[in-house]
């Protein structure tokens, strides 16, 4: 089954309070040589059936008015290609 | 400056409500052929100097510690090669 990926990011000029607590949690935990976090959300989408670029525009459709805010989220769109299953290894 | 993504998704044995809501609104907005959504989450890093393996071991002690909760989430972490910039070209 083909999968569709979409990331939603906060757009640059914006504020992004959650990747910001992130970046100020790193020090405490011992960890330097980060100099900006930014979060976001990513949505995994089970297609039915075959990937056509009729069913990519509707997933562009779904992202710009279910997934994501426009106003202060960008998002991207993209396939990840079922490769045939390789037996024993890893992801 | 380099970037590292850390993708956390839920484990595909742990219920995702945020998930299955997008799913179930889906088709209440005139959308079909969706099978399944997962949500999660996505953090882009800024990694100061240079990405050497040490520094993308650190990140992934961060994605363990800080980002993910292992007991129900999977994380992947990927590098974003820092393409020489395009002037005028879109992301």
């Amino acid at each position: 089954m083909p999968r569709v990926v979409v990331d939603v990011m906060p757009k640059p000029e914006i504020l992004d309070p959650q990747g910001k607590a992130v970046l100020g949690a790193l020090p405490r935990l011992g960890f330097s040589g980060v100099a900006d976090v930014r979060q976001g959300k990513r949505f995994e989408l089970e297609i039915e059936g075959e990937l056509t670029e009729q069913v990519l525009g509707e997933v562009r459709q779904m992202a710009e008015t279910l997934l994501s805010n426009p106003v202060i989220e960008d998002f991207t769109v993209s396939v990840e290609t079922p490769v045939a299953p390789v037996p024993g290894a890893g992801a």
